[in-house]
């Protein structure tokens, strides 16, 4: 279950650090004779993964909800993060009462293989060395991180999912728990995705890996070795990426060339402008709670995202004869995962004969709608939750 | 006249320096006497503009037609570059028989101040300590860059430009141009531009400076000292920029998902995708021919852009009455200059009774779509010259 609210609590590189090897979570431990097999063909063992759960599992175990968080997300879905001390992620979708019912479903989130919020990642010790894996771990596919999480669901000992559902990397996840597991995902929520990552969107990923790793304190990784921190470096990327995650419109309406807290532009390199200051906040309080390598794995992780690939270069073929119901959200502002990447899904699907059913809201927020106050994802995900939940009997 | 054609020599930041210092172009000074007034209030005296000419002059002085250069371009529009060895950046318009024909006009090309290729920019010499500028350059506006230009048409001997004509940045100083001397331009084509820059494309920008500064090569911009350069700050900044001038459907078209010199992923932060390769070439190629001081001040120039506010924040205002005729184009793919902002400026030049005609250019291939082979662009580039160049009695 969740620990109730924490305090907001001084931020240092220390406790970042804590919250790594002892994570204010859940936490499910994997010994030497439990190794998740990873994509690369290494046995990654012993392995941790923290997560959170919400609500009350029912007795025939047939109301479990895992969430697959995003890129820079974590297990905190709805409880008060330990620490930025903000409130969970999604709580406008997660909640007594909210789509995501916690009054009716047992819900599950766990930080992802790769993560740096308790489970196993390059910031966790390496139990070989007692140091920090850093790049000595191996890399991660979405593919890893999913049968991780298929690993603390039998140890849960929960045979099937009722629903599977996140957005962006967690969209990923969604698509691969169905292709991987079909008889274990009886719903499936893939939001603001893509079966594939677009090779624009690699682009914007080199440029943040590229900027941690001109970091000079990055030190090949190793900064913990020297204790400091690549923080310039990863507030760079943080700031390209958070541009991808908003829309022009949106940007606009909310900042247009309004400048920050003075009457006129300074001709200066100051932050004149309030989207300036608005991204370098954006960059600073990012690096208090992410680790740089981290950032790293997780964007090459969602790089070499490719679902078809492993199904003969056809999309369909990863969701042949599947029984899960699935429903694919995306936004009509959304440009990091546009609208037509989740048509794909749909198509595939469709071929594939699933029963789908499709949803593009109409909003200017972009790509980070999916973490907003959007009605209409609300309506949707609570529509499509019920309708699952009566075929499934939870009524 | 245009120099001949350079070999490719071998570039070094001592003779990237000299460019800036005895550029391989034509000169012109202004003394202590003849100051340039910025709009941050301050006289720049004495100053350079580093300027190419192609074609020659009529007697009439009637056929000259002004060049303005984008963000990272610079005077060698139709020459080899001095520094590069390539080609020059706008040979696909500019020659004989080209839209913008050399055996019909005479074109001039100037280095913007706060360039780094000859003009008066941070790297050049500081007049009163003998070092380069650095930050001590006074911030430059559009509006100063347009300013120093007419400096440089007034020591031509030459009173009403034919045409000014440019794409991006160089279409934000054709606009004001035309708005601070209409009867000094008689015909005017902006090519994917903007009357002012967006937040977003505020927020591209700040990006980038925030990864030049981070760069502890950087030295608060007085890296020259040290005999050092942000080489790693300023090709982050190129690579995130390089995205933005590209469009989606290109990439994909170009390069997809595609490996690099390799049958499978390596699983490692190599740059396993072909799209990484060419964004990190984009970076290091860069770094070889640009200043990473007037990186900032150019981006900067472009984010205090805003040709409205000058009058009353009226756009209209600011054509009122012109005679100039105007060209506004645009390309569907475009999203760092989109076709919104085009028919922005088309409504103000209408409101203002402007003669303007305008085209959308059907393309993929983003924001350097004006400097790619785009057969479109050609055709109306040149039927509007054509039909000018007839109104001014230039057949």
């Amino acid at each position: 279950m969740s620990s109730s609210p924490v305090p907001t609590i001084e931020l240092t590189a220390d406790l970042r650090l804590r919250e790594v090897d002892e994570p204010h979570s859940l936490v499910a431990h994997f010994g030497p004779d439990e190794a998740l097999r990873l994509d690369v063909g290494v046995d990654l063992a012993p392995f941790t993964i923290a997560y959170q759960t919400y609500g009350q599992l029912n007795g025939a175990k047939s109301n479990a909800v895992l969430i697959c968080h995003a890129l820079t997300g974590d297990q905190h879905v709805a409880n008060v993060h330990p620490v930025t001390g903000k409130d969970g992620w999604w709580e406008t979708m997660v909640g007594p009462g909210k789509p995501i019912d916690t009054e009716r479903y047992f819900i599950i989130c766990a930080n992802v293989i790769g993560g740096c919020m308790g489970t196993t990642g390059p910031a966790s010790l390496h139990p070989a060395t007692g140091r920090p894996w850093g790049l000595d771990l191996p890399m991660i596919t979405i593919r890893d991180m999913v049968r991780a999480q298929a690993m603390l669901i039998d140890r849960l000992g929960i045979d099937q999912l009722f629903a599977v559902v996140g957005g962006s990397m967690g969209g990923m996840q969604v698509l691969q728990w169905a292709a991987l597991f079909p008889e274990r995902v009886f719903a499936a929520m893939p939001i603001a995705t893509a079966a594939r990552h677009s090779s624009q969107n690699i682009a914007f990923h080199e440029v943040g890996r590229q900027a941690v790793m001109a970091d000079p304190e990055w030190r090949q990784g190793r900064y913990f070795d020297h204790s400091i921190r690549p923080h310039k470096g990863l507030a760079v990327a943080r700031m390209a990426a958070h541009i991808t995650y908003l829309s022009d419109e949106a940007l606009h309406r909310k900042f247009g060339r309004k400048l920050q807290d003075r009457a006129a532009p300074t001709f200066s390199f100051d932050a004149d402008f309030q989207i300036e200051s608005y991204l370098r906040h954006q960059g600073s309080s990012f690096v208090e709670r992410f680790d740089a390598n981290s950032y790293l794995y997780l964007t090459r992780a969602m790089d070499y995202f490719d679902l078809a690939a492993d199904y003969g270069g056809v999309l369909a073929n990863a969701f042949k004869g599947t029984r899960t119901r699935f429903c694919v959200i995306s936004f009509t502002s959304d440009w990091l995962f546009a609208t037509s990447e989740s048509r794909a899904i749909v198509h595939a699907l469709n071929a594939g004969g699933a029963s789908v059913s499709f949803v593009e809201v109409e909003t200017d927020k972009g790509h980070d709608a999916f973490l907003l106050d959007e009605p209409e994802l609300f309506d949707c995900s609570r529509g499509f939750l019920d309708s699952a939940a009566r075929a499934r009997g939870l009524v």
